[in-house]
């Protein structure tokens, strides 16, 4: 990888990921669109194409200069004509339209179109994707696609920068990031998130009330909906492709709140909270909900309806201040449907094993099966500097149950801010639950890549082992740190044994055997086997030179 | 913390964790029995006692000396007579006596007696203390108690020394392992045991076959049942704890694993398979599995029977032979049993989520319920160098079925031998699914430490969240990183939000005005919100103060 340096200090990432290349295929029976590929080259000659969510920067035929932003892809695709004044996905797909987004998403999975448009329609699947930003690769959200991972990013009145955020994004979609939110609360949020619209291969999701609330000088009782419905319209306009609305945090529902562990622990949930008590009205939000539809689904903008009474800890997870806004959010998924805007839901948070389940059932009855996008949750109170790990347990298991994307939880939660680092090391932590997920719900593609590393982990092509993996920079590096010269990288064993002891080369041996006597199925080797032993016998006990005496 | 240097660069890590200190409390009734706690000392005057794993190393009163080993703690315990020649915790709990390990073991869970007795005497749970290990501080594993973690040590042909095995041991067990493995397979075996068995508070397990095999120089063809029996009745004189015995690959199970994509991935499994091969004969593991029980009797040494057709890729996850090879163990535990040994059982490995909870309930149909002890298993293949994170997924997932105890994965597995930082992430991270795992068993004290943390949390006591965190080192540096300064520490936000938007603040707002309202259930909450809404549209729209217009 190198990087490119832009005036102002404004450089990112790119460059293929190890072993890989960028490779485009033609959708088939679509012409003009093709989806982006990372072609993984195997030193046996084959190679293995994987998911790609990296946009231009892994292409070395493309020339990044971020001031410029990417190219605009979409605007070469063809528009379909609004429905009954809807030009969204979810209008389309109702009214029988595949459109190029459908089409183009359909191929990433390796689906059919119609599966796609089927999904979308029946609202158990969004396609987020802001007319305006036409940068953007479509993907989809929902429980019969590959699970997807969102990763947040943002500056904060204590630290950061609009460089550090833009690399952040690039950073956080090489590893696998499927969408990213800018969750900046500081300074120059409208500027930092034009950066990262007009750089962004993904969607891009906000939080509105964040800017809205810097309007207001961080006093949410100054809140209006007039302030707020600008900022919907400023950030719609720059493309934004979903939004985090907290629109169920009603204001009979914060009581519910006052005897748990921790309270409110939504940002979004909290200043609503705070509005509704100091004004002692219900929601502006909640009660301009029509008007906000009309404005969303100008843009083809898909609704995230918040969790604002999520969990904060164990203690309070399931409870019913966090049931009753889910049974609100269900409401408010009709509405939004009926406009034709796309709509997600937001879930927890902090639960406990046993009660993640509870989570996706309920959230399918009351929400009609709208795609889930959940934050962790953490199974676990006990591990702040392990939050990633605490969260995926939760992330990998809600997911399986249905949960189509993930929000990921970095090292750094509960602490302080993600670095580059730990952005990478979220990313990574969540494409482990969700392909954990992917597996465990038996998508077609899922266990192909795992048969292809375990191959070449028996095989010993440590290469093709490091490319075939998430991470195969730090795969390499570990490999290294042990034996770090070049032959071991085609050694046939490995640093855990040592040359003289490999459990992989004696199995490689009965494998051999195995073929060599013709024990091919249980059947056979009972018969074989039978046979073996008395010829075993009658050879005065050794028929067979040891497997492993070779040096 | 601080080294303590001993000659020959043997040092190792002492002093309390972090905001704790050791102390000791009384068990009931028994006289001169006192189990050691981890005791938190929180801001607020309370404190919050722990599970301590970690020996004399943490308290401030002890002297270590290396050389000289731990004290001999149980040489001072009630010895009980033996019972139809078996002087073993399974025979004495079946005779109904409670040992002094038993009280220990009951004390350091918070149970009774009684019930440790009665999981002990059904095989459903161990206590692995050999007679010749008198510095161990005994524990118990059992589906009814909390899950245990344990870590793996030891040194290769290829890396590793005496004194970096003896601190490894020291640092896991810091850090909450439960147990730990010696599994070197390089020189110095016999040595690099005594010193960890002197040194070690926790109960030592060993793979009895690979020094056997380095007596062989390595050649597996020509190990005996003469050579692997004197190599058992060292390490049992020795005073190792529990040892995995690979007795049932059974000659006919092997060609079952040459159509795997990854054979046979255990070592001693490896190691048996190519004796049986070479020699055309059944395991001598198994044909003198009543001598070898006979042996481990005298000392009890508990059996570890091991699993040594664990699936090692995700495409040969519950398969005939690993299934073929479980259905021995529940035989072989039977017999061990006869003999009045302690046993449990071996399990997987790499296994995708919606296989997992098959593996325990087989395991607990053919074996007895004996405990079960699994490594991991990792979720998915794809991941080297975060094989930590895709095994503890499955870690939780099978512990919350029913393992009881979980071997930790570190992130250098696949790819080379752990360092020091890699045991601890290890053990962390297992310690992470373990206790996922007693929470959504609803282990009597699981969800304690998790409030008080939460509840640290939400009061903005940040040395309390830290020094109840699992590791409170890592979560302070990375509060430093985004805040160094001091008063942060006690400062009513975080890093992540900044001080004029914290959710946490204004939930204890909201926390006071329910409080001052008599919002204190769900019918008053109603009740009072219609009033107030009444008087709000009569005062004019304003009745309450904003929340958060302080500073």
């Amino acid at each position: 990888m190198r990087d490119t340096s832009i005036s102002n200090d404004r450089s990112v990432t790119t460059g293929p990921i190890e072993g890989s290349s960028k490779v485009y295929i033609d959708v088939a029976h679509s012409a003009g669109l093709a989806i982006p590929i990372r072609r993984v080259h195997l030193t046996n000659g084959d190679h293995h194409d994987l998911y790609d969510t990296s946009g231009p920067y892994t292409d070395t035929n493309v020339d990044i200069d971020v001031t410029a932003g990417l190219p605009k892809l979409r605007n070469h695709w063809t528009k379909s004509e609004p429905i009954d004044g809807a030009a969204t996905q979810l209008s389309w797909a109702r009214a029988g339209t595949i459109t190029d987004e459908m089409h183009f998403c359909a191929a990433r999975e390796g689906l059919s179109p119609e599966l796609v448009r089927d999904e979308v329609a029946a609202g158990r699947a969004v396609i987020p994707a802001n007319h305006r930003h036409p940068e953007c690769e479509p993907m989809i959200i929902g429980k019969r696609f590959a699970v997807k991972v969102n990763a947040n990013i943002g500056n904060s009145a204590v630290t950061s920068s609009i460089s550090d955020e833009v690399d952040k994004m690039v950073w956080a979609t090489r590893w696998g990031a499927d969408t990213i939110m800018d969750l900046s609360t500081g300074k120059n949020i409208h500027e930092t998130r034009e950066w990262i619209m007009r750089n962004s291969p993904v969607p891009v999701g906000t939080v509105p009330i964040y800017q809205a609330l810097e309007k207001c000088n961080g006093d949410p009782a100054a809140l209006t909906w007039e302030i707020y419905r600008d900022t919907v319209i400023e950030q719609c306009e720059q493309g934004v492709d979903y939004m985090t609305v907290h629109a169920g945090v009603l204001l009979r529902y914060i009581p519910l709140t006052a005897k748990r562990v921790t309270g409110i622990v939504s940002r979004g949930g909290s200043i609503m909270a705070a509005w509704c008590l100091a004004h002692h009205r219900e929601s502006f939000l909640y009660t301009h909900f029509h008007d906000l539809c009309r404005i969303l689904r100008e843009y083809d903008v898909t609704f995230s309806l918040g969790d604002g009474l999520r969990p904060g800890s164990i203690a309070d997870a399931n409870d019913a201040a966090q049931f009753a806004e889910l049974r609100t959010l269900g409401e408010l998924t009709k509405i939004a449907k009926s406009h034709g805007v796309q709509v997600m839901i937001e879930g927890p948070g902090h639960v406990p094993m046993h009660k993640i389940v509870e989570n996706v059932r309920l959230e399918e009855e009351l929400c009609e099966e709208a795609p889930f996008y959940t934050l962790g949750p953490l199974a676990t109170d006990i591990a702040p500097a392990y939050d990633h790990i605490t969260s995926a347990i939760g992330a990998a298991i809600i997911a399986q149950a249905g949960t189509a994307m993930l929000c990921y939880v970095t090292p750094k939660e509960h602490l302080g801010l993600p670095n580059r680092d730990d952005v990478k090391v979220g990313v990574i932590t969540y494409k482990i639950a969700a392909h954990a997920a992917d597996l465990a719900k038996q998508h077609p593609r899922a266990q192909e890549r795992d048969d292809a590393l375990s191959k070449a982990r028996f095989e010993f092509r440590w290469r093709d082992q490091f490319a075939l993996s998430l991470d195969p920079d730090t795969a390499r590096e570990y490999h290294d740190e042990t034996l770090p010269a070049e032959p071991a990288k085609t050694a046939h064993f490995c640093s855990m044994c040592g040359p003289k002891f490999c459990s992989m080369r004696i199995s490689a041996d009965v494998r051999e055997y195995a073929e060599r006597n013709g024990l091919t199925d249980v059947d056979a080797i009972e018969a074989v086997m039978a046979a073996k032993s008395a010829e075993f016998t009658d050879a005065g006990g050794r028929v067979y030179l040891p497997v492993v005496s070779r040096p």
